[in-house]
């Protein structure tokens, strides 16, 4: 077919590409769509995500154009630089390959940059996982790129009925479920001790006993993010179990979290007392990281994967603080403030508790191919409307 | 007081300077606020505002700081670009001066941007005139900026609603009336033949008899700028009647526009038949502007100005094409397509109808003070959460 | 053959176009090269070169890639970051497409810029038009290139001197003559009345009898560009006599010349006194330029193609003030100081004189294939030394 | 005094602020100049410098302005566009504290950048350490900057002879003696054993008996960097003995050198064979470095300290591969290819030779005082002529 679509996916993180690896594989085999990848953000450098371009090579995927723009700092002015450098990159990127549909996937503060950019270039945005609430900056983030879009794919009903009331037209508004669930959901694959022990620095854990998982990011909108992480550290180590420890994504806050992991690890390298029983890794690929939460004790941190992945997986979750504060989440979440007490009072009720039976609230089949199917049939458009969600006869609640 | 509460107040046109004097003159009288003036954008640009930055000079503001930033082009890739450039360059600036909270105006695709690397920084964003629809990219603009933002100062009851559905807190949400048309009440100059003629080129224009007023802006959204002015060029042609033309702004579109009107120009200069009575202007102050449209016969073309400055001046309005599409608009406002004949019928129509009543629909008594007001007492708050509008319950339609 | 030399062209100005189209066409058609051809800057904007692009096409070449970053402004700030937004975005530009060779024309300041990028990216640099002494910033930006340089192609033995005096090593300096003056000698054709007053408005001037042209751009080092431009357009206006007027470049101080231009047109075009026989153009083609060259009886400014081309065709010429100060120049030209009087009576004692014998100072045949037989066979390398050109048994004086 | 000079100091990295230190003193003393520092690009990197924002404050010099524009990859692109950035912002901070002189020191590569942007403002530049041969992509940078100067201070009888053959006017060019060195021979305090483990990973070093010091940066125009380091890392093994390595400056390159650094560190943390002698620091104070210097029994590596302060110290050099190529050198200096036997013979030479008496190559007294004093009363102008070393009567050879 001469006129396929053109179908453009900027890729800026890692946890983008695990969770949207299916759908970009439907999309580069459907045989209406031209699949325009390009990577920019985190995803380029080596110490996030080594082997992401080798992978997307191996797939057979053609990247479009990638573009180094990440600001060094690790702070809020970096943060927003490099969300203005990317958007002005991707400007000349769109405009060389001309999409039809730009897919925005998600919160992260660039990918909010992209989407203004793709709007002025009055391109159809198609956005993945709008109308959930949380904290941090994703918050705003998330609900503003709902604004410019014009084609929903949410991953839940509470989701739904959000994007709806905020007036978005409910015909270009889809429930899929979640790719990241999607993506669960398929690993089979299991885990060595060898084989995770290869990542990352410290402590050998051994994954057939219980062990804990910590993911715990910076909360753009809060500035005491070193001092949480100190709290969480407090508490794993007064729970003394061996845990796997996930370096925070390159967000604002990040600099102070590494730099607090980094003078932790290296004061545990020299006595190896209360803390010797853990590992640092920055990254696995994504199916080892699903194999990963299926065999761990008890997730700890803030990461949505705690709430998302885990609630499919049964995995039980303690989640610390504001990031994820509002979504919609299962039976397996304990919340808890940034409290050394609290936090480890929740593991321990966790641990006591055990793994929890699979939830469908993110979970639908086909998630990825309910997507690609839209993006290749939909009729576009660039113009948007306000829909009032009464007019529109929807029961918003 | 030591501690004041630094207000930035992002300028990057000259009508939202105009609307805007005021707002900036109270807030830089008031004790408790220290105004940071930050210029941007088209203002900067001789050939649009030459006197702008010497009436703020005289109105003894500072002017923290000014960034050229706008990238030639006028189409849609140097709309993109200058809006990601003005981000960056903001974004050092706000980390120079900052301010506690960043007021942004209207839905010009800069603001956004702006309203962006704010949000990312944490500041509390204050936004004036959200909650309207309209066409064009204005209308992505303008909501998306709403779900940045903390505080909402809008101008009308519907706009209070949409607000407020959009999930935004209703004790952050604050009908305030227009500022365009304060200002707008507030003038009292009237124009002379002389200073009106002093400005632009081509004939001079008789306005002690009747006389139109031409504004049309390129609508972003849509690709036959240049089609649909030489409609409303031919339309007014074939009206004979004197006519005020003024330049359109510069966003995505203007080049094409501009050529046009001056290819049209050339042309008549050669040639004076059907076109012969036509002014060409760039830019008038504010008070001049109000006083040309109080003495217009019918204003025609696109502007916002014809719907909500002239809804307060009784002056008709024919309202061309998507532009300000779904706008709340009163008696005074003939909507057409883009129309030659249609256009042409509709300004007869006007004309033979003559003046309206004044309506109070965008307008409330002391606009600028309430939002000083607001801004100078208000507690600032930086973390949103969706407010569900049922649940808050408020009536939303 | 599989291994093409990949050579890259960024392209920024009309006049770089113009001059190097035979080198354009002689790189597109050899057999061990892959032209790569970048644009940027001013000639993407129509107003400078509406027809370049069209050209291009015709020519079969294709664009690999084209940025719009030329920042409004007319001034010295909007001129810098011109200069790095270019680099910045060209850098994306040689990533993407990795040339060996990267081919800077001339001491434009973006040029410049586009050098230092490409020799942070290691790219071997190959220089045209360096050696060359004249005033503005161009002065500076000309060494600055050929220390960043690798292949030097120069216009005369004075430059070539010069070049390798700066510690240039002078097995890789080579005099070709200048490509301009190869362009004018090629040209055949002529212009006729018609033509040219299709260019352009104001006045039709006659080329069947004595005319003018007058090229006056900013000095960008100076400060007082646009009373250097008055005293110009007065000096014209005294003697009388129909003249062709080109708009100055795009560098700083444009902005006030412009404005002062446009100002002396509007009164024109009311009153048609003592001016009314000038002709104001912002661009032709480079054939009709050079057949218009030929035809004028005197060329007023400071353009390098009063030096250059005019060398070869004999044309009178009056060099008014810094710009070209210290460049090699023939008989054929006066120079001058911003002066009224002295301006007409050089243009005065100039039409006495008549036209002058060809020089050959800028002259050699084939200049454009010794660049590319050059650029196709040359060794490569990146590494600069600096050459002592004393111990490289070079006299350089 | 009310109209002082402003001299505008661009700090960009820990190493020119180290050496600058005495005379950005001197210029904030002086009564007739107004000192503006900004700061930008690697300084203001925490993990490279995290107290010398502290020390400027303590020093009671006020901070114009600092910008983050360092873009991370370590990799040419990266390091081309931070250098574009940081131009394109520090044109911002030029336009807003309008310097007359700003100063450029040495040959990095965002300072050419900044200088362009300089002298594309019409400021007067005075560059610090023009003239000197080295390789890497310094060379080519240092003398473009050299051609964009217009005052300059050199380090050495041979650097002054090359600023003039360049074509730069013998009165604007002054051997002033190198600041690096002043600042080295001014240094008295000692270093403790305590201190210097204090910084950095790895095994304590015992300063009282003989060690090494190691410092190798990328070589930006070579690609085969991370090969080089290793070759030094097994040199250094097989001398078995004490050695303090500094991390690689962040240029391109420097993302696979620290790799292999990190690498190698977590093998040698893990086993500690032959390599447990060794500690790896980021960074120390100045004063600490040049008493380091003072006390280790050889310098390995490629760094200009080794060619420049150690010519001073006496300490022997063994200099590494084609960094320092043709730099002036001392007899302390044995240079090597990238061969590890090599490097470990010249190293046993060195020791066995012991330390040198002190070369003043490089010193002359009261280096700061004297640029202080030029740039205080010399007369400032913009405008450039190239200088003919012949014509000017200037021997250069």
């Amino acid at each position: 077919m001469a006129n396929k679509r053109r179908v453009c996916f900027p890729i800026t993180s890692r946890a983008y590409y695990g969770r949207s690896r299916p759908l970009i594989q439907k999309l580069h085999s459907h045989p209406d769509i031209d699949l325009q990848l390009m990577l920019g953000g985190a995803i380029l450098l080596d110490k996030y995500s080594s082997h992401i371009a080798e992978d997307i090579e191996r797939g057979g995927f053609t990247i479009s154009t990638s573009y180094f723009n990440v600001i060094e700092g690790g702070n809020h002015v970096a943060m927003a630089k490099t969300a203005c450098l990317t958007a002005l990159e991707f400007t000349n990127g769109f405009h060389s390959i001309d999409p039809d549909i730009v897919v925005i996937c998600g919160d992260r503060f660039e990918q909010l940059a992209i989407a203004m950019s793709a709007a002025y270039l009055n391109k159809t945005i198609a956005h993945i996982e709008g109308g959930d609430v949380t904290g941090s900056i994703d918050e705003s983030v998330r609900h503003a790129i709902t604004k410019l879009a014009h084609l929903h794919f949410v991953t839940n009903d509470d989701a739904w009925r959000r994007v709806v009331t905020m007036g978005e037209d409910p015909r270009y508004v889809f429930n899929t479920g979640s790719l990241d669930v999607e993506v669960a959901a398929a690993v089979t694959t299991d885990l060595t001790n060898e084989r995770i022990n290869s990542y990352g620095v410290g402590h050998a854990v051994d994954i057939t006993r219980p062990f804990l998982t910590v993911i715990q990011h910076p909360v753009t909108t809060e500035t005491d993010n070193r001092q949480h992480l100190e709290t969480t550290m407090r508490a794993i180590g007064e729970l003394d179990m061996p845990a796997i420890w996930f370096w925070p994504n390159p967000d604002a806050g990040t600099g102070e979290m590494a730099e607090s992991l980094r003078h932790y690890r290296e004061r545990h390298s020299a006595h190896s007392g209360m803390t010797g029983q853990m590992r640092f890794i920055t990254n696995v690929p994504v199916d080892e990281f699903i194999a990963l939460l299926r065999r761990t004790a008890c997730v700890v941190g803030n990461s949505s994967a705690g709430i998302k992945e885990c609630s499919y997986l049964g995995t039980p979750v303690v989640d610390i603080g504001g990031r994820q504060f509002g979504r919609l989440s299962g039976d397996h979440v304990v919340r808890t403030a940034y409290d050394e007490d609290e936090i480890a009072r929740a593991v321990r009720a966790q641990l006591r508790h055990g793994r929890y039976p699979p939830s469908h609230i993110y979970y639908k089949p086909g998630a990825s191919q309910t997507i690609v199917d839209r993006l290749a049939t939909i009729e576009l458009y660039t113009q948007k409307r306000f829909c009032d969600p009464a007019a529109a006869g929807v029961r918003t609640s």
